[in-house]
């Protein structure tokens, strides 16, 4: 079992959309257990995604309630922490797939760097770690670069 | 989509684990999403009866890693967080079920309680809530009555 | 340093205020750092005792802001994470004293026992540790006592 | 009171030390109570300053201990979370300042901004917050232009 958490801007334009939602369906494709922050925008995209090819996708919820989760999300879990929820999708992740965002998006790709887990992202988001015990961060262009060197890093057989 | 949170004892005897499994079977079969702690004892026994139903159950790990998962489990959930995922496990479901257990599950039952959502035991626990906004706690005997209480109380149609 | 965390009932009557007052001021003396809730009741009780002796004590509070802490405390902490925070007043300390209470506190309790950390109560909480790991469970009738314990427990030197 | 996070590198040369203390002086001698990770780096020279000032400093430790916090510290907090206490470190206050660091900084000071917290800094750090109610993000020179604009910003007065 693969976890992959992907986190990216909570509104975004079209084109972004598009580009997480190919990221979903490639994930739940190969297997993959895909985990976001279960609201709208790159979370809502990438859940469509997953959802199109029977994956499976777990909405981690800043609130106490399932209702706030998108209509994609086959499991919704409120943590009542706010984006102090964060923490937990990077956490839950293998390695974790940013696509644009903005402060929120940046926290989280580089607490997972400091927590020594990659982050490839595709957008925006350019993060320079110097530390030897952190995470490697990746910038890539389409959907299939970013999920085939997810797996690629995690030393797993890719079988689309 | 309902939640349902399953607690108990990480080391039970068999009589235990198979009402454990038991509940696990009735609740994949209504469709609920199962939560649990994902380790052993009551955790394991759970995620066995909802596995062998083709349900979903999401074990909130406390480790690291998900390789500490017990191997029934749908989607496994590091948290890094400890025993203190034990408050992520009771806010995930919408009602909590607690089998056995000892001041693990104790805790998890009265934080729910304390946080205004009902437990249904069945085995050793009880909890004797006093104030008005607490959850409410049932002493049950079976796994059937655990299950239809839990729906009956969170007001979904039984489809069994 | 020696940290100190006391619980108890967000609503208390006065018998058990002064209690949990005397509770604060005996630990103030013994210069332990104490933690609490940070709201009412024994949590605003408690911190008056260690105020008067120019002690400090430290709320660990469930919302967002420094508001909602009374005015007793010496340091403020919001959390965000509402009840949730109660694992980390536990956490806090080295050793907890419960003070009366309902499910809030016997959650805090019992999470402590879980943890490997003693408790001592004053009042209605009983809880009987089964394992070995558990922390151990002690019931007392006065603020002196619960204090002395305390510092026994720990094997610190008394110097009141 | 007013509640001052300062957050930076684990590992810094003297400079950074250096400014670290001065900001720890300048915020101890306002009255604020300051906030840090409670381990070395910046955050020990900053509880050195507020120390030598008699200031309080509050240290959000990692681990389950009060050993791995640094010798300055007023109070130590373990809260079992690791690096995720870096969000419970931004929470506690009410502005935060960072100087120099990586990654853990970049995140802490990243989910400030997105949860409507300013942040001033001092050194490398630069965030270019976009949405409407995420924090401002300041970058200054000195110690003393980082804390008076602290206070600034806070609508405090300054009274040093």
């Amino acid at each position: 079992m693969v976890n992959i958490s992907v986190i990216g801007g909570s509104k975004v334009p079209n084109d972004i959309c598009e580009i997480a939602t190919k990221v979903g369906k490639l994930l739940a494709k190969k297997g993959a257990i895909v985990f976001c922050g279960g609201l709208g925008g790159v979370m809502e995209c990438v859940s469509k995604g997953v959802k199109e090819e029977n994956g499976i996708v777990v909405g981690i919820l800043p609130g106490y309630t399932t209702k706030e989760g998108n209509n994609y999300l086959t499991v919704k879990i409120p943590t009542g922490m706010g984006y102090a929820r964060n923490f937990l999708v990077v956490r839950a992740g293998d390695i974790v797939i940013a696509i644009d965002g903005s402060t929120g998006t940046l926290s989280e790709a580089s607490f997972a760097l400091a927590e020594g887990k990659d982050v490839i992202a595709i957008g925006d988001i350019t993060i320079d770690p110097k530390k030897e015990n952190e995470g490697k961060f990746f910038k890539v262009n389409t959907p299939k670069e970013a999920v085939e060197l997810a797996f690629s890093r995690l030393n797993k057989e890719i079988y689309e």
